[in-house]
């Protein structure tokens, strides 16, 4: 194990992070709140640190995958841990473990809350909240431009072995431009939707918060009531920003490359919005008799769809009240996710389609046996490797589950909470249904499940074996 | 698709089905019941089929794994859709739907029921419900018996790809040797249970009934507290068999054949025996305060988990009154289920050891990218083909559970119902919780509902891809 380029890496991180908390010190300023006095000596303190750990270069700096899962790994919960203390400090979460999980919420982009009145804790607070939303939702980005130029481009192959399907890394020869490309549809995209929501009205405050939960998929509401107080328009805005963000963003390099034909075929994003249009259909039949007009019927079906597709997790209205079709289609969408190039969460389309391809593949193994064709996505067969590293883990998310909703139940609340829960973590979506619905909080949880949860946000961030790796003994031999 | 063969061998399971029907023929003759003529009447007529269909020996007796799939599914189908009728005929279940969901649940040894008092039922038909759990149970193996002989022995690969590890045709060369075998043990130990019972003061009927449901891990009980109202020792015995039919058949092979070495080897029996402890123990503390005498709450505990993970679903108390701890433990054993070489259904401990191997295996693959080990089970490495195949099922698995319970929840039934309802029957167990409960019964679902949880009793029961590729339409071109 390389230990002074994780040190290196991870010292960089903290050093990100400190220019990252000036935000919320400025927004202390404005707001003229005490509080944002906990984030500036924080941001200093992650400089110093940062700069300490950088200070020194290291001699050797191979780099292998096993390395670059556990820095991966390392920075999120370092930035999770630095983030977390600011909320401790001006007393807005007084209990460290809430902190932590808030703020791992924040960075893994899921936007389960342990506060129960959000509107209650400070602006600058609120900001940092969903702030770490947009710091994790580029987290992969970050990423690829802090590492792979040290460990030269080896890394790649995370990207490759992690988001199946068409991954990011293999547009552009050179990772680091890829990666920059990325940066800048995420950083435009997030500013296109701060304009519609200022011309819907929306206050400046709100729309940089809103616009950094949707543009993270993250989730964050800085209302009690999520999105739902907010005007028509300012409700279809942010459901289509979210949709769009749970694009496979191979499709926007594209767009910008003027490959439009390759842009439109691309049969990842085609599923989704498949998925997409087909939810919302039917829930819409399904929950029409609880709504006035057709028209915020398909309003609230689609954004809660979107919503919970892309894993973002804002709400306009409490879908725990909604029929009993509606809510298991929406907790199928938990699993479902976004698309693999995107900030969302959940198993990601691409490798949902993979599974489904490679049934059909063993019914045909079993009609024509010697005449078995390789599985193909976006025209382009997928190696055995591929394959076998979606079937190994989805495996592991089974597993995964099965063993957070064990923990869970010794806490004895009841098994629909439990189970979503787990589901609104690991896929990194927020809220769930019963005790951790819309309109509740995950707070009324013990503090093991609270770790327990926790845990399900970051393994389910970083794609499940980076987290894992970190935690399996022979890694550190 | 040869027709000719698969019309021959459904007629010789028509045959064997009209033998099978005399047992309740003497059940009502015993207790001077008139429902015993529908039973004469179906036997007669499943006999001139039978007879008809194998009059004319097939000229071809060319037979590929397609249409070994084929004929196992609409074995299944054949048996039970003949197999309900008389309970249409004797009024026992006018209704066809339900009677067809009740005679699936007893050949597929899931022991699911739509009745809510069973003791209103003839003595003939509440034998034949439990006979059929018998005949269900030893189904492979008379499956295994009719067919290999017909197709030159390419069958062997069915079982081989269908049951991972140990499986039992790699035992004697001769398939056929290898089924009598098996076969004679399933007698044996259920003649040993029958017995076992008597000796405890059971009625004859009751232990006959019983043992039946035992040995083919099915369930249905004869009572409507099911055992609860049986003494100690009958439950003891009860537990104890239901565990011992759970265990794969190999190690009872072994014995016989002296190897006791490598009989107490076997690696997945030692795995089922640990889960059990282990379970066992967590949940006897756990449900502790709820019952007078330690001896009582291990009894209890024991029943239950054995009851469980061998997919049986007898049992002793309404353990949807437990906590959610235990509850949640046990649902979860409704998905191990029992070992690949016997009569219990779930997903199997093999497959889960070979997919707990398969994700160390990534993991080390991670740390030590060159040194990458094959998966052993029983000592032995185990082939790419059965670890892809073991992945392919719990993908399928997953696939039907998620589209299963997404159809449940058209009857706006609670979700831990549909959850568990599904559960209940893809992994052939019987009852699940809420309103499917040891206490409650199938009865109150809609017809749609009733039938999607049919397709799931025989997709599980059949190791999944027979009964899809029944249903896939190029298996038919």
């Amino acid at each position: 194990m390389n230990y002074s380029m994780i040190r290196y890496i991870t010292g960089w991180m903290l050093k990100l992070e400190a220019y990252f908390m000036l935000l919320p010190c400025l927004v202390a300023l404005i707001y003229k709140e005490r509080g944002g006095l906990a984030f500036f000596t924080v941001a200093i303190v992650c400089f110093v640190i940062g700069k300490l750990f950088t200070y020194k270069k290291p001699v050797n700096q191979t780099f292998f995958i096993r390395e670059g899962f556990v820095v991966v790994t390392l920075s999120w919960i370092v930035l999770s841990v630095m983030g977390s203390i600011p909320f401790v400090l001006n007393g807005d979460i007084p209990n460290i473990i809430n902190a932590i999980f808030e703020t791992v919420s924040g960075f893994t982009t899921t936007g389960a809350s342990i506060l129960s009145d959000v509107e209650a804790i400070s602006k600058c607070s609120l900001m940092w909240r969903s702030f770490t939303h947009w710091i994790g939702g580029m987290g992969v980005f970050v990423f690829l431009l802090a590492v792979i130029p040290l460990s030269g481009g080896s890394n790649m192959y995370l990207m490759v072995a992690e988001s199946p399907g068409p991954s990011v890394g293999k547009l552009v020869p050179k990772v680091k431009k890829t990666a920059m490309i990325l940066y800048a549809i995420y950083i435009c995209m997030t500013l296109a939707e701060i304009l519609f929501l200022l011309l819907g009205g929306m206050p400046i405050f709100d729309s940089l918060a809103t616009s950094f939960g949707t543009a993270g998929t993250g989730g964050f509401g800085i209302k009690n009531d999520s999105m739902g107080s907010y005007n028509d328009y300012i409700q279809w805005v942010v459901t289509i920003f979210m949709i769009l963000f749970g694009v496979n963003f191979n499709v926007y390099y594209l767009g910008i490359a003027k490959k439009w034909k390759k842009a439109l075929r691309c049969e990842e994003a085609r599923v989704y919005f498949g998925i997409i249009l087909v939810s919302i259909v039917i829930i819409a039949f399904n929950i029409r008799p609880m709504f006035h007009s057709i028209f915020s019927t398909v309003q609230h079906a689609a954004f809660q769809v979107g919503s919970i597709i892309t894993t973002t997790g804002f709400s306009t209205v409490d879908f725990d009240m909604w029929p009993q079709l509606s809510k298991t289609i929406l907790v199928l969408l938990m699993f479902v996710g976004a698309c693999a190039g995107s900030t969302g969460g959940g198993i990601k389309v691409s490798r949902c389609l993979i599974a489904f391809k490679s049934i059909k593949k063993a019914l045909d193994s079993y009609v024509h046996p010697r005449n078995v064709k390789k599985i193909k996505l976006e025209g382009k067969p997928v190696s055995h490797e591929v394959v076998r590293s979606v079937n190994v883990f989805l495996v592991l998310y089974v597993v995964l589950f099965a063993a957070s909703v064990l923990l869970l139940s010794i806490n004895e609340f009841d098994m629909i909470t439990n189970f979503t829960a787990v589901a609104a973590t690991i896929n990194n979506i927020g809220p769930g249904l019963e005790l951790v619905g819309p309109s509740k909080n995950f707070g009324s949880f013990s503090d093991l499940s609270k770790i327990v949860l926790t845990f399900d946000m970051l393994v389910g961030r970083l794609e499940l074996f980076p987290v894992m790796l970190f935690f399996y003994p022979p890694t550190w031999k």
